[in-house]
């Protein structure tokens, strides 16, 4: 009997399976009636098989058939664990390191305005002429501490067991303003090493809320200029879009000195290329570029003067 | 010449002044002609002349256009302000310390919620397993100090830098913990002195509660029952008599204990005694009466068990 040489290599691609087939937990050869044939990487099977197929349609449903054995759902379940767990430990980047600081400086804010006006009210019992005096809240509570009262006519002479947890609430405020400071030094060395050139342009807070607003470098690499000028305005834009109200011209970029000194008439003209410049910068910093922060804050400063 | 007794008194009369006003500089008495003839004291003045009349209508009017001189203008506002100064000191009481010290507790909650969710989102980074084993905050802040990293599957391995300021984030939450229980513990001596009865009775956080709604002790004995019922439930009050729906069974009282333990059923009846035993301890507090606050308490736990 003499086989043909066809017949020889249509037995060996029937043995050799037909389906390649791939997911988390590696390749898999099946052959033509849809038994597994061997398991591993894909480009070692690749090689050994030849004329293999990705299965499509009803060949695909007749494979994923396979997978439905229970003994698959804990390897895929253990794998993609594993997988996820990997992902979550190299997501955590610089950027998100910057977005949990200034998310931080800014609920500091709004906890230290609570608790000074809550001193305020309660030190005036016994010496209210002192809230009059000074505005500033750091200021208060430093004097608060520093506890020289002078001759108070509407204050009561409170004991110093009434007066013992007024110093107390004051002391925890000032060290929230201390946290504070240390919080901001730590977000500018942040900044300057994930993004010298943005932060060159837009300083310490703005850039980071920028990357608030954006969610990563990578993000603000990715926008358009004009969204960065607009981050921070979503909801004025989308009010805009929805009634017709007048469109936002810029988000935080409202915060830049460059804009405040400015008047009002240019302020859009502004925002408008600084969101170029930072858009510049951004791409500058995402791909480790030489630093021009300072040209480019200066180009702005001339240009605007 | 003879005169008459009768004219000899009118004559006195009248040079002695007919009528008598007095402000807060004190006492003016005038002829009929609303010329000035004597300024003092009410008493004394009242004594020394006879048939004073108290100035009205057309007699009235002319009397305050005597006033209208700016040397009284500024001698009033003199006098007002001391007046002002000397009531603003003699207005703070252990009531005031008890609000403000009640104030500071809920809003330190407040801001102790802020900065502890914020901390936990930051550490997550980090040690993201705690956060999900631990839902208690300051059970979380204190084991965040301790600083003891079990192998992390998922967190980022941040440095030193990196972790240094989360770490004073949470050295200062652990701080303001300190501070809450410091508050929790003045505010009990305070109540404990205003208060004893209604104290012993409802405990330290509702009594300073019914003290921040009602206002003063001195109130909260001129409130009845029902309203003592409802303090802190204003908000349900005034919808239930706007729309008509259901009215408010208690306000704060809603936290007290034998509320909480007993079934949904008697919650209006037991609210109702409370409010009832409140009002009676509060009358008792304010008019120094004898402790009996024990007894009161241990009467309302019998009915109610």
């Amino acid at each position: 009997m003499t086989i043909s040489l066809n017949t020889i290599i249509f037995y060996f691609d029937y043995m050799g399976g037909k389906y390649i087939f791939t997911n988390i937990l590696g390749s898999f050869v099946f052959d033509r009636n849809y038994k597994l044939v061997e398991r591993g990487l894909e480009e070692k099977l690749l090689k050994k098989y030849r004329k293999l197929q990705e299965p499509e349609g009803k060949e695909l449903t007749q494979i994923l058939e396979f997978f439905r054995d229970r003994k698959f759902f804990n390897e895929l379940k253990k794998k993609n664990t594993e997988i996820t767990k990997r992902d979550v430990k190299k997501s955590v980047t610089n950027d998100l390191l910057i977005i949990q600081t200034i998310n931080s400086i800014e609920e500091l804010d709004k906890v230290i305005n609570i608790l000074a006006k809550r001193l305020r009210e309660w030190y005036s019992l016994y010496y209210p002429e002192l809230s009059y005096e000074v505005e500033d809240h750091g200021k208060f509570v430093s004097l608060v501490l520093k506890h020289k009262r002078k001759k108070s006519e509407m204050g009561a002479d409170l004991s110093e067991k009434n007066l013992n947890p007024i110093m107390k609430l004051a002391k925890q405020l000032s060290e929230l303003f201390g946290l504070r400071v240390h919080l901001e030094k730590y977000l500018e060395t942040l900044v300057n090493e994930v993004c010298p050139n943005i932060t060159a342009i837009s300083g310490v807070t703005i850039t980071a809320k920028l990357f608030k607003h954006a969610g990563s470098l990578r993000k603000l690499v990715l926008f358009p200029a004009s969204t960065i000028q607009l981050l921070g305005a979503e909801k004025a834009l989308f009010r805009h879009m929805k009634t017709g109200a007048r469109s936002p011209k810029y988000g935080v970029l409202f915060q830049h000195p460059l804009i405040q000194k400015n008047k009002k008439k240019i302020h859009g003209k502004i925002a408008r290329t600084l969101a170029d410049k930072i858009s510049l910068a951004a791409k500058i910093d995402y791909f480790k570029g030489d630093f021009i922060g300072d040209k480019l804050r200066k180009g702005l400063e001339d240009k605007f003067k």
